[in-house]
């Protein structure tokens, strides 16, 4: 049996760069990719603190990549051995009821048999490694063109797809509006930038670290506001004193959706990205006559053929996450930096085969 | 000065039908209207046991209403004396920001200096009246064609478009949706009865009521489920167990809220229509991952008169609400009949000149 | 090598019952399905005339049909043996840029090297036959519930989803519209029934004969008008003078979609299904003004699920669609009876196995 | 009788800058605005070669204008004496049927009795004068902000919401779209300006003029075509082979309609924003099955309210149209520079008071 390295999941706090068995095709609609390049998600760290119980001891970690396909099953017909790919966070089967309304996040293939689209890392082996199987290729991978570098590549696997769609398209973010996002870490910087494409009239970062909110300046904000007391006021003066169009929630904990909540206007929508860990008390008894929509939602990845586009013609500057670079065997040292990034100031980590 | 009749507030508890002096023409915009159908809405209710503070005393209560206009301003061009006219619960100005999007609902116009389109009976007197003054005529008010009966047109004022537009409209209701409908009251069975004209697969009628439960097939329910322990699986059993498209709430406490946040299936739609007084707890830990969205609104009458168009074509039997028929001067006998609707199995009480 | 009796095109106004060889799996996505139910398209009379140079001699014709899961390749997952499934007029490969977007109509998939979905009897061997070998088997077919007759299913192949989606989805028939359909015979009766799904106020069939106006009274119309000389004024005479929302081409000559083009209103949509074979003037000098959308297209199937939970939930009468019924055996009697519809009143003709 | 200037049109081919009664306050809903900047559109030449037969000797022309409100009438509440406000290319009496839906294009308001929205300089007196009467004020003008400057506003007024609603709105212009702008002269630049505002992953200009194509890589063009023979597949090189999601027509003439007829992908979009004098064939033997949709329209000016947001905030470098300017005295001699566009390489001239 041949083996590889991977990064190895043994239980809360526990992880290790392990020789384990080289995957191989299970069905037909299966590939095996060599990973060239990986990155961490803030996801990852979760499961690092036993948030997900879901993950067991043995879990090769990972949902993000980009490399070369080495290996492909009998039913495999559209991509071949060579191809360069795009390896997404959530698996398609690509018939299922969901899949065929484009809400891939809730595939009921029964890889994982799970009724979710994010497997690899979580209830199947991930990307952090040499080799990965990947399911469901035809329908879950992207082919990359030359033109497009690794470093771009990889923020589509997971983060680009998650501000833009469970943020802006949830949000209905249209030209002229006013969005704030609450939040300006990488995936609160992810909706900022992908905002552009919907032609915003002014985008305001909210966030307690000043060196993110100037970071923000960079990713698509137009504004800071600096979070706690306070804060929707400075907002609101922003607006014209009846709040924003959009409020994109991209952190996870009761303030800041309550925040969120407080800022759209009548007519507005509040777009949670965060993953939340507790219960939020909604103001029901205000908002049944504000006429607002809130939304949730883990990422569908039904944008990913756009924003590779956009990508492909210089649009969308998405290597502008890569703030570290390592080699895949340097990856603990990768996840350490990644783990520290108030510190680090640390957005993706990016490691190459 | 001339006097009328009019249902009068008093405070808390306490209303009477008053001589009270005749409406004048107060804008160029404005119209007086003879009213000569009215009805009773639960917000007068609401109001009556103190709940709107707004309301104080000497309001004349009302927001629904047909009749004939007997005067107009200088600056109507588009409605005569003698015309007969629907008037919605809603003014809308037709000039601010929201009335230009169709948000009526939040209306910006200076009557009432609320911020909010519903005034009638709540920030200017109201329609169970002899008389009433109504603002922004000529953007409010609805001509009506002879062959559509009073009775019909009357709940064209507020409960058919708010049933409509905050439960199927933001539930976004699509052709082949499973519906759940939680609350069987008028509001509740408007949104079954308009779910109709989006072509719904199922549309599920929750309530604790066996009688309203029967009346719901009525108006449009295929199936019905009791409120209660075990209703989640009861529903559940009549979808493929993943939820419905569409649960629209429409009762206002935290119990059906938290029914409906937990009967609906990845990508569906809340909507809630409901007037809620207190809090309910979002478990927003299970829903950030459901890609769920949740609506809530007041009526904004945008859809009146495709309302009136479906009444007038006679596929919309709105008639069939008036459960009880009465004299204008016999208001406060309507009162009492609506405000027992348990027992006097009331939905809307008719009132007519 | 097994036999099977087939209905084979042999060249202009030519076609056999023959004996020709049973269909094997050919990819690991095909299944082998085992025709219980199938039907004849107008298109098929089209490909008989020769008006299809794509059908080439020995072509097994017919795109629609019901029947059994006889055989499956290796990669097919969700489908088994002894499945009674509906086959689709449109073969979806399910992973191509179109598939992705629901535009199956012009898949890419390789099967017939089209760039078209329709394959069935066109570019591969047709449902005609005693068994159908059929690609991409997981995106293109649907499990039929016991509930749901053949009768009723069959409709669901092409016809029913054809008059939906290119006629009333494409034309945006909502809630209040009046819609003029323009051709009442199969495809436009198809629309006027569907479009109830969607809560028009009137639906106004246009068409020359007598007969088939009073039947449209069956499938949804409101209102008949005959068509040819004073059409315009006629249907015209049903709206506000200003024209339809919506109007719905199903014939396919000039005339008729001259009609369709003078009957829309401002803001109105012209949705072609007809299926034409030369250019027609477009009085473009008198609609630049008229902020009107023409639309046309093939049909996609991506509304095949929800029509199917339609017929299965007892709302939409498919099987009012069969007027003549045969054996299988019996199909070249049934193309005789089909091709003389004026004379037969036939609407669809189902041969059963 | 005061008296003023004005541009006044003396049939085909006759125009003086005349001496003309001052307009006056005709209904309580009127304001009279003092003209500050104006311009030319490209309608102003059509009429004066005699192409609309509907402008009659004696009519002041111009239909676009900034300027101050000198007097109100009675109903006017929420604009006054001294507001700096910019005229609309559409009169929108904000309470007809089309009106209330967004279409005023084809308000049917009585002011010049036409079921047309353009009346300004066509059915009553423009805004090509020192003094201008505007009908149905307060929903169809806009006070300006100080920050945006008149030569940035005036492009409000007409072509800026023409090329946004006619062509990229209407085309439903969607992020990573591939976009077609046949014509490279004001309008089509407005529509390559525009959009922007929706995330195109290329913008190709196509024209004969090589000088226009240079100038469109200033306005949002990405990539550049020379119209003429082979253009269609000089365009296509520029996609994927398939064609372009939107293809926007902003000349007005068969061929570069038909074009633009040929350039759209199956399930693409025609946006016609063109003014056209003749019919055109329409190749609906091809496009039937093409799954395409060809759009037409007057402007309806519901975006100026978002478009001077953007401009506000910075996003729309609107005033980039002004090539030429002018004393609102020498509106002779800006008639004849733009006029000769093709020699002066005006876009839009600009006339101040």
């Amino acid at each position: 049996m041949e083996t590889m390295k991977a990064l190895v999941f043994h239980g809360p706090g526990l992880k290790s760069w392990d020789d384990v068995p080289k995957p191989t095709i299970q069905r037909p609609t299966d590939v095996i990719v060599k990973i060239e390049t990986t990155t961490i998600c803030g996801t990852d760290l979760h499961i690092l603190k036993g948030d997900v119980p879901a993950v067991t001891d043995g879990r090769i970690l990972g949902h993000e990549g980009i490399g070369t396909v080495v290996e492909t099953g009998d039913a495999v017909e559209t991509l071949s051995v060579g191809d360069r790919v795009l390896i997404s966070c959530i698996s398609a089967c690509g018939r299922c009821e969901f899949c065929k309304k484009g809400i891939y996040s809730h595939c009921l293939g029964d890889e994982g048999a799970s009724g979710i689209g994010w497997i690899f890392g979580h209830l199947i082996d991930g990307t952090q490694a040499e080799f990965v199987r990947v399911p469901y290729a035809e329908t879950s991978v992207y082919r990359l063109p030359d033109s497009v570098s690794d470093r771009d590549a990889v923020m589509l696997s997971d983060i680009l797809p998650t501000g833009h769609e469970i943020g802006v398209k949830y949000g209905h973010v249209k030209p002229g509006d006013v969005v704030a996002v609450i939040g300006a870490g990488p995936v609160g910087l992810a909706a900022m930038m992908t905002a552009q494409l919907y032609g915003p009239s002014r985008v305001i970062a909210v966030d307690l670290d000043e060196n993110r909110l100037q970071q923000s300046l960079q990713f698509g904000a137009t504004h800071t506001v600096v979070s706690g007391e306070g804060a929707k006021e400075r907002v609101l003066a922003l607006t014209d004193g009846l709040g924003v169009d959009v409020a994109i929630e991209a952190v996870g904990v009761p303030p800041t959706l309550g925040l969120a909540l407080q800022l759209a206007r009548p007519g507005g929508v509040i777009a949670n990205v965060g993953v939340h860990g507790k219960p939020v008390e909604l103001p029901i008894q205000d908002l049944w006559i504000q006429n607002i929509t809130l939304t949730t939602g883990l990422v569908n990845t039904d944008t990913t053929d756009m924003l590779l586009k956009m990508v492909e013609s210089g649009k969308l500057a998405a290597a502008k996450f890569a703030s570290h670079e390592f080699a895949l065997g340097e990856i603990l040292e990768a996840y350490d930096v990644f783990s520290r990034a108030a510190e680090t100031k640390a957005l993706k980590v990016v490691m190459q085969a």
